[in-house]
């Protein structure tokens, strides 16, 4: 059922001009404007005035041209599952939902490439190309778009050995403010022909452009794949075990680090028995011979270091339930206090300062009287804190504010960054300047230049 | 001694004001003008009405202040080793000659980075930190400064396993064109935090800004490192050959394709005996059990396309003489007709096509009169023809012109690319709506947005 729409005349007749054109692919009801309202995060959700259900980049482009000529926000809208407010309509406006735009396009199995709509997710496209033997490796935790994922810069667990969408995005296909479509580059792998806009759209979060199609590389399956567990006696021994090992150059296709609190989650809310303890989680991907000289290597520094024996996932389905535990710790962490939202941190920093900033950062915690589990993907230098709150409860959420900010100045302090994958979205605007300094000045130039009337997901990143 | 200068007054101005601000440090002198008029590419010199020699990132931003006030034109200089006009001051105006920012500012062993100045080269690099351990991989043929390579988003042989300057610049401090000074992001290893300006300004080639310092990944240097040279039947069999490596996720540091006419030009040149074959130049990083066993792969793929046995560089200065070959092959190329110049050709397109693309264009030579020979990063996709052509036979010129516009167009219709590694510059501005459509609308918004007078290395990769 349609609700009694209250959005600025301007807004209402872009609404208007939808609805003639796209029909019952424009929904005003409060249901599904409220499914648009919010996302996996602790912001505050704001309802959208109407969604659209495009099948098409031709389509996106249209509805961009109609809220172009009505100053009409517009917001991309992919899985939802930011972890910072990424999606949600600040300003009201159109959400443009891309649900129906997931066909995976073109499989270019011999160049190692695919190319993608944006509402493809990842575990998607994973599926559709495991018996040609590729796969994608960026893994967010939740399964998000690949479009999503692209406008977030993600990353995930094996960015330390894959890189994150800004190495893995190959070309994009971008509706802009004005509604022209750009494609960014061609397939080839290497390019020096101008401006790098593949690059500038990764990580954009839908302020310049809304990406419709992804080109991504692809990786051939690992011949070996081995997984394991180990526990430490001391934060700080698993921490230096992460460091000498990347130092060492060791390819290790995944190392995750998971301090006590967090195990206990994660073993409370996985069904799991793991020791809790501060432990890591360790992957590694290469021939038969390479992986067992890899684990070797690895389990070697992790002695050095205070770890225990590796408890190996050898079998496929425990390697699998080892790492759905540990992509699952957002929902575990929710778990520790039903009707909670989790804040996620997301500071990154030179790995030469990772184990100061996060002991820093606990005995922060330990004056604090709110939960925190830690988790990350330390060998690229990246942490989460998962603030267990009630956003309900305003000493609860400054409690989070608070620490937050401490987290965030003491990484930029060391030379590293508010945020290492989830995006400034709505929480990190006000860090940018602290970490950027005038080169903002510069990103508002890029921003007024693509988008003169500021309709692309107004109020994220900056305000101009 | 200064030489009668015969620029425009506003230019003059500008001159005269640097002149009073940097005394000696300005030269109008003929010799000094001609030395910055040109590069090592096809294309005609041309003299700027200046040249200035900053020593730092503040003094660079003097210079432009003043410029811009006086919209005079400045090209950046480091060692003017472009192979496509890209720092020929086609506008005339103010050459801004980096060569006395040539310190290595700080090197972080623990978090494989470094900050230099932009004007240090490579192989100074390689030098400054070969004792502890550590190497920069990306090697363009010439020993050109870092800030250049970023700003052409150089690559070179390593990069099929190291990526290129896209990949490796984590930081750049720039100078815009209204003279304020940023630094594009933090050291840490990943970022969502805004818009990524650091990819903008790589590949940029100074139309953007002015590349002052330059924070680069470094690598460790691998335990086991082990080159070979293996000859082919034929030139399809080598590059099925190379094809079949990449697919098969072969972390080959390098795999590079010598034609037969390439291999005579380099024997003549670097007084070497190798076969007058297509050959293929192979290096493999490692542990030594894992060269090992990536080289007796490659030696297998290679065996079953009509490939010799590997003739293997094993010692270090062996494994030198070898890459140093390979990196003359311009020189080498300029040998085979003393007084003429190099037109090389660039294009990149995806590996499953580029047996077909190599054929053809080898089709087209095989009916012409001009000689070039064929080298390429053929793991990349990339090759380069060298035109050997006497720049002032028009024939000659039409010739070259008319066979790249072939093999472009082809590139192109591959999905391909029209430069993989030497940019834009002045040689390739035609190609570029060919490649990227509506796109360059796009680019062009950008520069007018952060170079609204178009001072800028103006004439260079689009006119406005």
């Amino acid at each position: 059922m349609q609700q009694a729409v209250t959005a600025p005349a301007h807004v209402q007749t872009a609404i208007d001009l939808l609805r003639a054109r796209f029909g019952e692919r424009l929904s005003t009801s409060s249901g599904v404007r409220d499914h648009h309202a919010k996302d996996e995060s602790w912001h505050v959700p704001h309802r959208p005035d109407a969604v659209v259900f495009p099948t098409s980049t031709e389509e996106v482009a249209e509805i961009v041209r109609i809220c172009a000529a009505h100053r009409t926000p517009v917001v991309a809208y992919g899985t939802g599952t930011s972890l910072e407010g990424a999606v949600i309509p600040e300003h009201g406006g159109v959400v443009i939902d891309l649900m129906h735009m997931d066909q995976v396009l073109q499989v270019n199995a011999d160049d190692l490439d695919v190319t993608v709509q944006a509402r493809v997710t990842r575990k998607q496209l994973n599926d559709f190309i495991r018996d040609r033997g590729l796969f994608f490796p960026i893994d967010p935790g939740a399964d998000a778009s690949l479009g999503g994922m692209a406008a977030t810069r993600a990353s995930g667990t094996n960015a330390v050995r894959y890189g994150t969408m800004r190495e893995n995005v190959l070309a994009l296909t971008v509706v802009l403010a004005d509604g022209r479509v750009i494609r960014t580059s061609r397939r080839a792998r290497k390019s020096a022909a101008g401006y790098d806009l593949t690059r500038l759209f990764v990580g954009s979060e839908g302020t310049l452009g809304i990406i419709t199609e992804v080109t991504l590389r692809l990786y051939g399956i690992p011949e070996a794949m081995a997984a394991a567990v180990c526990s430490f006696d001391s934060l700080e021994g698993a921490v230096n075990a992460v460091i000498q090992t990347i130092q060492l150059g060791v390819p290790v296709a995944r190392i995750e680090l998971l301090d006590d609190v967090q195990m206990d989650a994660v073993n409370r809310f996985s069904k799991l028995d793991y020791p809790v303890q501060n432990t890591l989680f360790v992957e590694f991907h290469g021939t038969e011979a390479g992986v067992k000289e890899q684990a070797e290597l690895v389990e070697s520094i992790a002695g050095e270091n205070g770890g225990g024996s590796f408890r190996w996932a050898s079998r496929p389905e425990e390697r699998t339930a080892l790492w759905t535990a540990r992509h699952d710790v957002t929902y575990a962490n929710k778990a520790l206090r039903p009707g909670c939202e989790i804040w996620a941190t997301d500071v990154c920093v030179p790995i030469s300062r990772l184990a100061e900033c996060i002991v820093e950062t606990k005995a922060d915690l330990a004056q604090s009287f709110l939960i925190a589990p830690l988790v990350g993907h330390v060998g690229d230098g990246n942490f989460h804190l998962g603030f267990v709150i009630d956003r309900n409860n305003p000493s609860e959420v400054a409690e989070a504010e608070r620490l937050n900010d401490r987290l965030v100045m003491r990484a930029i302090a060391m030379d590293g960054t508010c945020t290492g994958e989830h995006g400034i979205g709505l929480g990190k605007m006000k860090f940018l300047t602290a970490e950027h300094g005038e080169a903002v000045s510069v990103m508002r130039d890029i921003k007024r230049a693509l988008d003169p009337h500021g309709i692309l997901n107004p109020g994220k990143i900056f305000t101009l």
